[in-house]
């Protein structure tokens, strides 16, 4: 079930480094594309950095509405994110082309993806130089939620299931799914 | 051993989101840092973005002598990464405390981390406002190089050993080794 997570812990859903799936919403439709390039910038409130090429659909979608959310995909979702990263929602209606479904998010108009682990709501912030320059756009998180069945004391926890492990993309549709959980210790004289 | 990789490929090195480890040299000292928020921003030239905070010696470092590199640790080096996170580099010499060795870089003055498994130098783009907004750094790489061992036909692949793999820092000490590695089918109608 998805549940909502306070903005602070935001972070926590893409610390990891995973591939993510990038919704949008403008000029009555929506699309849906994977992006490995995206990441946390800031705990709180907390933003995100993701590239978006231009010439992409969701490019200008997202130009349109100042709206994206970022969701976590699994490995059971393994040949959709490659099919939603490969074909583009000019040429096709990627929603019924993958299988993928949309879900209403609460603060945007761009939807949320079912069967994700983990959802961001964003608005995009102006910074226009760098989105021309490098298709870098900045976002702050205005909404933030996880799937309970993945998240125990405040962190992931795969033990329910390894179908939800969040995949992490190399190149060419190889991915490495998030595997053993290690703990490192502390290190003396660390002030956090 | 480390071997170079031809530029083009260098955005492999990161593409699944490991946790890095970001050197630095300037006024004659150099520091190591671990750095989660890391990622390819384009594939030629290679280019990258990088968060690195402000009040940090790194963070001064670099701004002194625009350079950096990126190296991507293992798991066996998961409590040093974990340290060089924790502790500053102007408390104490990370190097010596941390056990992580220097070796010389081919093309900037920041060196190398020994044991690593890829490894980036990069030369940071002039973009004084974003680096004062959100403390995000845009650098250039000008060589990659690459642990011959856990790198077959242009790709990862741990066969020689778990404890090769690169990790992935959620918060708190907590890390996700690279997991299992998935091809995805190729989705009908894909242009790339």
């Amino acid at each position: 079930m998805r549940v909502p997570l306070e903005l602070r812990r935001a972070y926590k859903l893409l610390n990891h480094g995973p591939t993510t799936l990038v919704t949008s919403a403008a000029h009555g439709r929506t699309n849906v594309m994977a992006v490995a390039w995206a990441m946390p910038i800031d705990f709180e409130p907390p933003k995100v950095a993701v590239v978006i090429a231009e010439g992409t659909l969701t490019h200008e979608l997202v130009k349109a509405s100042g709206e994206i959310t970022l969701c976590v995909p699994t490995r059971a979702q393994l040949d959709s994110v490659y099919a939603v990263g490969s074909v583009s929602g000019r040429d096709e209606d990627k929603w019924a082309s993958s299988g993928l479904r949309a879900a209403p998010a609460s603060r945007v108009q761009a939807p949320l993806v079912e069967g994700c682990v983990a959802w961001l709501e964003c608005r995009v912030l102006p910074e226009p130089d760098i989105q021309r320059k490098y298709d870098l756009f900045i976002a702050e998180v205005v909404a933030a939620w996880v799937e309970d069945s993945v998240w125990k004391d405040g962190g992931w926890d795969f033990s329910a299931g390894e179908e939800y492990r969040p995949i992490h993309h190399v190149a060419g549709g190889v991915f490495f799914a998030a595997g053993e959980r290690m703990q490192a210790h502390k290190p003396e004289g660390a002030k956090k």
